[in-house]
């Protein structure tokens, strides 16, 4: 076998051990802020059968699949006549399975499969990776974690509470202070466009105002324009669109202008009891705005929307979700509603990373190293290591007597707090040498000295 | 959209909640071990490029790699000709990347690819799934999980003897009290050829002993019979086979029949140095067992080699390694020595589920349950269920002022052990009562008296 230069797939990336812990940080976080409260953990496998997954992402999502070839002989379902046909022909004859390319599906999957042994209402929480062949660009990936959260079977809206409890502890647990849940309502959506006459076109709106902050209020409106939306509607739209104030404020204005609609009525009532349970929460400060611009592309939202984005810094939104009525219809069981959200581990990673956020201490899991001075001291000091890790202390011993300097080095690259000497005059006294990397300090101490010093 | 009955590809599985908390109590137990032994996390893509992947696992293991098609139109590259000649020549034209087989070549690539960043001895773990496109049956998946741990980079056999140290740990963690971990080295194994005048068939001599557990020695030795072996060769091999005795009685005997070959001498010193760093980590009886039966089929090891079976279960071994000295070679970056090991989730799930060694207080991770008695008395409890969680408390209310029994169906079925019950007079009193779900019993408490009583 010759050798040969090994490279990676285009749009993904290996995850050094930095990189690790920093993630790490992340997702323990976000893993352990659901299962306060109350989310329980499931996976799902990363292959699915392609029944499963085409025709739930849209005509764009089926092409953004990754199809597995069949084992063995992959063509022995095809002959010439699909070959000639060509690759549209030949894709359901080659492949049977493909990636998972979110977890939204899957856990629907999972819902109808084990409904007779789920407890509900069922919440869920999974944090895995989803492939999807994009193309790549900065802060895109070809395969990226998502980390979801959802409660199916009830309306309650104490959920959509938790949901905005749950950001904001795990955003707060991050350090990142400054960051804005906003958050808007699929029905008052609809009962805007029913109020402007032009029912049956909401989704056109949503589309077009999901772009409001990239493409601008005029383009918007033109958008709207060319999707049949008439001049009188558009000049009844602006003033929603800039409305102003608290969101008391805004929601007794829309309350005047939604009030024949019933559609529209129901969501202002529900974004209402959102922010009464925020306040029997006590959170204080909450931080949500009401965005009537908010709209979210995915069209299975029918409730309340959310999404995030922390303040002053480059990066889209970290955090999204929101209400749907109908998860699993498309699998044969009806009425499952439920409301969920995501946390987008890239991005908090590159807005942490920006902001300076990750704290330098704990990039390191190991405490202290020992020296390896000569096959003599070694043979001591694996019985202090013994001693430290029966401790709980996470440790290690220089595995050979390199160059002091060698090992002081590797130390200092992975990042370890203390460095433990041992040598010929540590061995006699009992007393040892204790190393801060970071201030240079050397203090000569007794064992149990030095690990609660560690331990700290 | 019509709907449809959803399945799972074969050879895959679905995780619920309590396989998910039964699952991470082992992976959490695994993992920190690895660390507090001073090993760092690593995780590499799912795809890799199929240049990096074939030609390392033999042909079978080429033909059970997962290969992805092409994005797009992925009959492209190919033509008439190509698709007459049939899958082989068609395969390298519609596929470029595979799923990882396993995560030794991964890590390969990853050292080659990060050889100048990398601190050396450079101490890895990896915990991923892995996918085989191999027949299903009972314990073998098509996707599943491997724990790696390697170091690279160093000779010293510290690193054998922790291998051992953390495989013991995280046995004793689990419950898992009798186990072995047999230990052998593959230059012993090649000094044996050699003594019997065998030179050159060391891996068809490794193959046959490999299989000895299953099939006996009989039949291991007629197969050397047909690989070449001599009728005198054979006799001579027997009494080997069969050595009795304490790791050093037979180390002892080995020496003899083994002092005119280079090789078989320094597999001999290189185990007995092993048990030396043993003595002097004072590891109190090390569960391990020199065995010269055992081989190990993978063809990289050079070193010491170790499996480990849990005793009087009918699972085969749940961990397993050995000593390389050329990981990375094929990919151009010779001299990579190292050590590395491996925990097989799936089966150490099966022993403890066969032992019954799960602890079945922890399969629930929230800790109490608030019920929801009336709107009143759920804007209440929110501020309660506010005061349990920034207490650290992971906890849950209800979401509806469902029928009690509903909602203590439910606390029951999630496991979780108690339920706080807040109705009008609890909240006059302003004492709650705190039902044992697991012993019926009811106190009503002060807050902080039943806070405290949670959190033990």
């Amino acid at each position: 076998m010759s050798s040969q230069k090994p490279s990676l797939p285009k749009g993904t990336r290996d995850f050094g051990p930095e990189q690790m812990v920093k993630r790490n940080f992340i997702l323990n976080t976000i893993k352990t802020t659901f299962e306060k409260f109350g989310y329980l953990p499931i996976e799902t496998p990363s292959m699915e059968n392609l029944s499963v997954l085409t025709g739930k992402y849209g005509d764009e999502g089926d092409q953004l699949l990754y199809k597995i070839l069949n084992s063995g002989d992959f063509l022995s379902k095809t002959n010439e006549q699909d070959y000639q046909q060509g690759h549209k022909v030949m894709l359901n004859k080659v492949t049977e399975k493909g990636l998972r390319y979110d977890l939204t599906v899957p856990f629907a999957r999972y819902v109808v499969m084990n409904r007779h042994q789920i407890t509900f209402p069922f919440k869920r929480y999974q944090i895995q990776p989803v492939w999807r062949a994009d193309r790549p660009q900065r802060g895109r990936y070809r395969e990226f974690y998502q980390c979801d959260a959802d409660v199916v079977g009830t309306d309650s809206l104490i959920c959509e509470a938790e949901i905005v409890l749950m950001i904001n502890e795990v955003f707060k647990k991050l350090d990142i202070n400054d960051f804005t849940v906003k958050i808007n309502h699929r029905k008052i959506l609809s009962g805007i466009v029913e109020a402007l006459g032009e029912k049956n076109k909401e989704s056109d709106f949503a589309v077009a105002i999901d772009k409001l902050d990239k493409i601008g209020l005029d383009k918007a409106l033109e958008e709207l324009k060319e999707k049949g939306f008439s001049e009188a509607s558009i000049q009844k739209l602006i003033p929603i669109l800039n409305l102003d104030g608290t969101a008391d404020q805004k929601l007794s204005h829309l309350k005047d202008i939604l009030n024949a609609t019933e559609t529209g009525s129901k969501g202002i009532t529900e974004i209402e009891e959102v922010f009464q349970y925020l306040k029997q929460f006590q959170l204080a400060n909450p931080p949500v705005k009401f965005d009537i611009t908010l709209a979210r592309g995915l069209s299975y939202y029918t409730g309340a929307i959310f999404e995030v984005k922390v303040n002053n810094v480059s990066i889209g939104s970290v955090s999204g979700g929101g209400r749907y009525d109908d998860l699993t219809g498309v699998f044969g069981m009806p009425d499952v509603s439920g409301v969920g959200f995501s946390f987008g581990v890239d991005r908090i990673y590159d807005v942490m990373e920006e902001l300076d956020l990750f704290p330098q201490e704990n990039l390191s899991t190991t405490q202290v190293m020992i020296t390896n001075f000569d096959k003599e001291a070694e043979a001591y000091a694996l019985g202090i290591l013994t001693k430290l890790r029966a401790a709980g202390i996470y440790s290690e011993i220089y595995p050979e007597s390199a160059k002091m300097k060698k090992q002081f080095n590797y130390a200092n690259k992975r990042l370890i707090p203390y460095v433990l000497i041992i040598g010929p005059e540590e061995m006699k006294s009992g007393q040892f040498t204790l190393k801060d990397m970071k201030s240079g300090e050397q203090t000569t101490l007794d064992l149990d000295v030095i690990m609660k010093k560690i331990k700290v």
